[in-house]
């Protein structure tokens, strides 16, 4: 570790010679290995981009040039190496430092990212800023290939190719990998580049780009490339110089390429091939199991976990495999989600109606739409956050033609340790405008299963919302029961405060409620709203209190108060939510009981609210 | 006309012999301008995609083979030949016919279309449902060259090309044009793949699929492609077959190639190259005037407008100048809507500060993320509805790192002709939700411009909403004025009610307030709302109404219904806005009359609620 502790910034380590990285690299994956297995977080991704960003570093101006990083899970080497190296320990905890780049954390941290695709956009935007300042920087996006499969990205290389004068460098850094094993064309085609094509486009290049060793290697090729056409490959199509690919891990390709580049004018396009986990076997050998592991030790590895607490993602991977065996109707399909949204399974039993489209939340929703026009019953698993990726088709494709769509939507709420990014807080605002849409919010593991079916059924789109992780621990029924749609249901009679409260709420609205004496509803339905409910139950107290997992503004709580509006009826009324801010990483409940969204949250903001005014609320049920 | 009468569906299109296809051509053709100069509509599209409708319908077995157009502003010829022909006249009107295919129209719109590049991913889904299903039909995508720069596209290609054993059809409509001329790379690519490229094209397809005289005419290129390297096209390297490019003019290449196309199986593409305005000299030379004209005299075209009221974009295209002159960090960005987001003067004075990114919401949010990093202030012009398509953009790369990008949301509320597929219904809900926007809603032109200017000033992400068309006349002052961030304002006093109005509806609530006597706030933001003028209406009178053109769930009323509950002031509120549905084309003045939201509207539903309980609502102020 003698060489990495002296590095608290790039300019340190600009000031290595080139004999040093090596060794550098070496340390630093070391670090990382250590590090990880302690706090958990991306590993894999991490592993393979020691050496690119050591390279990108080395030869850059960082923080004057730019350094995009796409997605941004596999900074923890760039964390590292830009002085956070003793705040590693942190990672994704409560007041720890991020799992990804942001702004306020480092300037070397240009561009905040954590969903897919941004970076050549935002790249983009500084060397066309750059441009336009008449400074001369160069901006760096470093995508990789699963990300280079969704639209987004293929929105800027398109526009990128055809604005002259900027020093904007795309490095595809290949693993053959997204978080899933990599689909679709681009990936094949990739694949081709790879092998048969490699020498060709390393002539293509000439030596004035490629180092020595790198031509030379190249060289080697020669015999498998005789006779063939060599295309213009797909990037240089789009006006990019295309250069690769090379060894992403062999320092010695990387830096001479680099530097070659870094006197190139125009967009540069650097295809680099990578490793998933490379330097741990374990990691190696089974990258998506690598991806984001919790704490291990790394000589053993990643043990086989204990049955715990089934979480909704498991209900949601039973409820589909049984839904599908029992209506062949049924279609699932996931942006590139698989492990994530829990179908490893369904693509087992169901490998014909399995699609994993990629990266390309847009289009899983249109072809779902598609497939609905048709008969079938497709079943988009999507995060909560990630359905933000497709609300125009939505909106557009799905709703206003009143398709027969199932969105289940998970990490519904704070996530935890992916932070802001990642948080699904909206989903409640976004959808519940839109018409012929039904949401529902699952209260615990077996209403999630009934959620589940209650929307298959029903003729039309329909999202159902649960958290992330595990629930409270309700036996799970093995019918495929429907719930009336609209309809809540009082989970316990008290008086004076009625409590209503949506989806994970409700365990802790009752706790709540038990302490005051409160009624409590579990609302299930956010649209349509039981309204009915609403009247009786504000009827019934003198005040009503709202509990969500979401944005206060435009949520559940809100349609409450425009259904007492509608209906004349004037109470006091407390809407409990997330509030109007970014929720940074930490742990899940900490977080909640941070904005007041645990029992004792919830109980102290109904006292300090109507607790005065009604000094029975003050004392306990008795 | 008297082979266009004949035909009420294309089964009697394909009893026609290939000899009656051009005067049948040419009458359809003749039919459209007449049509269209009468009712208005989109020409140009029209008039380029004449040849290539008959030649789908008369090759494939429609309905039972699937057509899906992309954008579908293009499907004149198409719902003229599939049983529409005598509704032409009512298009886009009340009660009309659809400017776009409508699955509820006909069982020959299989997937309604407006917002574009959603077809080939529709199209794939109903391949693949074909598929599962057992069943033998084609599906077809027909999507224009502009379409095709989005990224949804190629999430759809990338998808496609990897699904094997699925008849899919992809038809590129190359007419060089979106609605504004075409940019990025992706055009520049197929220019090339039109003029060099087309003998190679032509050879690698060779005769089984071309027709005699194609490959006839591609022969006569032989001299311009010799000694070519001739690359696989990219959609070849999508997994695609690639067949052309052929001239979309010419039934005698269109129809046989398609013939040969439908014996194909597997992923298959077709560049077929058209020109916007076909037939009519007119159009043909300046198809972006001849896009979507209202009517005119089709011997004289269209004339130069007169001078009447200054419509909301054209105050956005003057203030943009202005501030551009004003501030030289400002730069403009649009998604391909040059003309329709008033930013033509824009570009010619300042070229260098312009960006039409192509039809790339996502991208074009994203991009101007990158340039507010580097400390210039991006304008994104962008319609309330494409907004939707860059959501999750705005949430991730803008407002949660709080970059300070000002959002010009045009044609917000309804939007008239176009119909449910561009309402601007729903910006008010999925904004407010977002930590860190500014949100406001401009009620006359004046306004407006000061709302731009509020927001350029504001330091973080704004948003300025204005509706589609003229506004009431106001006077606009030449200065750059800001306003007072979260302040509303008093129009007029009365008592009893007060009405809390949003952007347009403040004019028709100022005319109802006249008439009960009641007093109307401009409220100005909707984020952050005006929480002290709330406070201070609500203590001064019995009634509150809040009133919006916008979705009433999750909307401004809902937002002022927050503030009640959180201020504890239980008042009778009525919310008015747009109702839970999805509302059809037609004129907007009697679309807004139709959801009581003109002024006479607005009074009526604030006598039906409040009037009873307060005589004196009912009788005129005196």
């Amino acid at each position: 570790m003698n060489l990495l502790e002296t590095i608290n910034e790039p300019a340190e380590l600009r000031k290595l010679a080139r004999a040093q990285l090596t060794p550098l690299a070496h340390e630093l994956r070391h670090f990382l290995l250590d590090s990880v297995s302690k706090t958990g977080g991306h590993l894999s991704s991490n592993l393979g981009t020691v050496e690119l960003t050591i390279a990108l570093h080395y030869v850059f101006n960082t923080p004057h040039d730019r350094i995009v990083w796409d997605v941004g899970h596999q900074t923890y080497s760039h964390k590292i190496l830009t002085g956070r190296r003793e705040q590693m320990h942190s990672l994704r905890q409560l007041n720890g430092i991020s799992g990804f780049p942001r702004r306020d954390e480092s300037e070397y941290d240009t561009f905040g990212t954590a969903h897919s695709s941004t970076s050549i956009s935002a790249a983009l935007g500084m060397a066309q800023a750059a441009k336009i300042k008449g400074e001369h920087r160069h901006a760096i996006a470093v995508i990789g290939d699963g990300s280079m499969t969704a639209g987004m990205a293929f929105e800027a290389l398109n526009n990128a190719g055809v604005q002259e004068d900027i020093n904007l460098l795309v490095v595809l850094n290949d693993n053959d990998m997204s978080i899933s094993p990599p689909v679709g064309a681009l990936n094949r085609y990739l694949a081709r580049l790879m092998s048969g094509q490699f020498y060709a486009a390393a002539k293509n290049v000439g030596k004035s780009v490629l180092p020595g060793p790198v031509l030379e290697l190249a060289k080697r090729f020669e015999e498998h490339a005789k006779g063939m056409v060599v295309p213009a490959t797909m990037f240089e199509e789009f006006g990019f110089n295309y250069i690769g690919p090379i060894d992403g891990h062999d320092l010695d390709s990387l830096i001479p390429t680099l530097e070659n580049i870094k006197k190139l004018k125009g967009p540069q396009f650097l295809h680099v091939v990578t490793r998933k986990g490379q330097g741990y076997k374990l990691a190696e050998a089974d990258p998506v199991l690598y991806h984001g592991p919790g704490k291990f030790n790394p000589t053993e590895g990643i043990l086989p976990a204990k049955a715990g607490k089934t979480t909704y993602t498991e209900v949601f991977g039973n409820w589909l495999c049984d839904m599908a065996a029992a209506d062949k109707r049924l279609v699932g399909i996931t942006p590139a989600m698989r492990e994530g949204s829990g179908m490893v399974r369904f693509e087992e039993l169901f490998p014909d109606r399995y699609f994993d489209v990629g990266i390309a939340e847009q289009h899983s929703v249109t072809f779902a739409g598609g497939l609905a026009t048709e008969g079938l019953k497709p079943v988009v698993a999507i995060y909560s956050t990630f359905l933000q990726r497709a609300y125009d088709q939505l909106i557009h494709d799905v709703a206003l033609q009143n398709l027969d769509v199932l969105f289940a939507l998970d990490r519904a709420g704070l996530v935890g340790a992916d932070g802001a990014t990642h948080a699904g807080n909206y989903d409640v605002s976004y959808l519940r405008c839109i018409p012929n849409m039904v949401v529902m919010a699952a209260s615990d593991e077996n209403e999630c299963r009934q959620m589940l079916s209650t929307g298959y059924q029903y003729k039309g789109p329909a999202a159902v919302r649960y958290p992330r992780g595990a629930g409270i621990g309700a036996v799970i029924e093995k019918e495929l029961t429907t719930l009336p749609i609209g309809k809540g249901e009082i989970k316990r009679s008290g008086s004076s405060v009625a409590i209503l409260a949506f989806g994970s709420m409700v365990a802790r609205s009752v706790v709540a409620g038990e302490e005051l004496n409160a009624t409590v509803a579990n609302m299930r339905f956010i649209k349509p709203l039981d309204v009915e409910l609403v009247k009786q139950l504000a009827q019934d107290h003198d005040y009503l209190v709202t509990v969500e997992e979401g944005a206060i503004m435009g949520g559940a709580g809100s349609a409450v108060a425009e259904a007492l509006a509608e209906l004349g009826i004037q109470k006091p009324l407390l809407i409990l939510g997330l509030p109007d801010k970014f929720i940074d990483h930490g742990d899940p409940a900490a977080l909640l009981a941070s904005v007041g969204l645990d029992a004792k949250g919830i109980a102290a903001s109904i006292r300090q609210r109507f607790g005065a005014a009604e000094p029975r609320l003050v004392v306990n049920n008795t």
